[in-house]
């Protein structure tokens, strides 16, 4: 079942309202299509925009930093601002202003928490490897607790969420149709190519299914 | 010549010193190989990552907002942070915690300036379709007084900035490399298509070199 978030003053689109979608699948989508974020929030009086991974477990999303950072104390106090935006193309117009771009981008408001809890947090790091490498976590070597207490893992309720997403060709003033100007858009896609093995593997060992199948975008 | 940044508070890197960068030469290639930021500033009093598209003049970055926003007025009475970040791919090693991901990411802080010099603010908007497009300003049904005034352009130096990028393949603990676990890398690319001629182009019009030859990333 989709469910329709709540608009509130920071989702509420003031600008090409037509654009703006507020379905939980719709922000999903997005989440799910690019693990990469932008993360912002205020640090000593600056704002930051943090590119991080994040993932997503049902209504929630996720993102891991050293739990030595400023980073992770900055956002344990304050509401942030998750964004994933992709671009699909270039629109090319017949005048300058038509010019656009194609995207779609999701934006996530709200206080982060902090999972204190050891089997918490390890389980939600394997989660994040399973997430992007179905069935990855199990074969790798298991977490040691050095790591799981360098690690810090923060979640976000995705509740006061908004999409924005543009797609399709240029919109020209409808006298300028007429002109003998090329128009239309340059399709912009994200490609992940065949698994680069290390040549440190062990003899006999293959990419996995994970590796293969693996998909963005 | 390539020159180096002065290193603050804001731009130099707490963690994973080896993967930052501190010249021009670094930054502004970034900058030019995907046009997609993301702009961080407080917006009634809540952090905002903007995704928006940003152009590079010399020792400037330059990106455009409506004119009627809340975010131009937001973004010229205080500091920003301007981030281009580009996914190169994603990382699997033997330990969940060595997993990372190749990347590039260019972080500009600053005062954000709004152009209010209508002759330099349509100068500008002409470079944006240029430096994207070459060439292709000249080519289009000129701006109207009206399209000008509805548009905000914004410039910013790039001085407090810095690069940080990770390449390569995994990096394991040493007894981990004896281990029969696949590792490796997935390349991540951005690929620009053929372009998609608007059903509504005038006969005998075809793609011009600055669509053909398009690149990202």
């Amino acid at each position: 079942m989709n469910e329709i978030l709540q608009k509130t003053e920071r989702t509420r689109l003031r600008r090409a309202h037509k654009r703006g979608a507020f379905d939980r699948q719709t922000v999903n989508a997005i989440l799910d299509a690019q693990p990469l974020c932008h993360i912002a929030y205020v640090i000593e009086g600056s704002p930051i925009a943090m590119p991080s991974v994040q993932w997503r477990e049902g209504n929630h999303v996720y993102w891991h930093a050293s739990s030595a950072g400023r980073g992770i104390r900055a956002v344990s106090e304050q509401d942030v601002c998750l964004t994933v935006s992709i671009l699909d193309g270039m629109v090319l117009a017949r005048s300058a202003m038509h010019h656009s771009v194609n995207y779609r981008s999701a934006m996530i408001f709200g206080r982060p928490r902090v999972i204190e809890d050891a089997d918490v947090k390890k389980e939600k790091l394997g989660n994040l490897i399973d997430v992007l490498y179905p069935g990855r976590n199990a074969i790798l070597r298991p977490m040691t607790d050095q790591e799981l207490k360098a690690t810090a893992v923060v979640s976000m309720p995705i509740e006061e969420a908004s999409a924005k997403i543009r797609s399709g060709g240029p919109v020209d003033d409808e006298e300028d149709y007429r002109l003998a100007i090329w128009a239309g858009v340059l399709p912009v896609t994200t490609s992940v190519g065949a698994p680069v093995s290390d040549p440190r593997n062990t003899d006999g060992v293959s990419p996995p299914d994970h590796a293969i199948h693996f998909k963005l975008g």
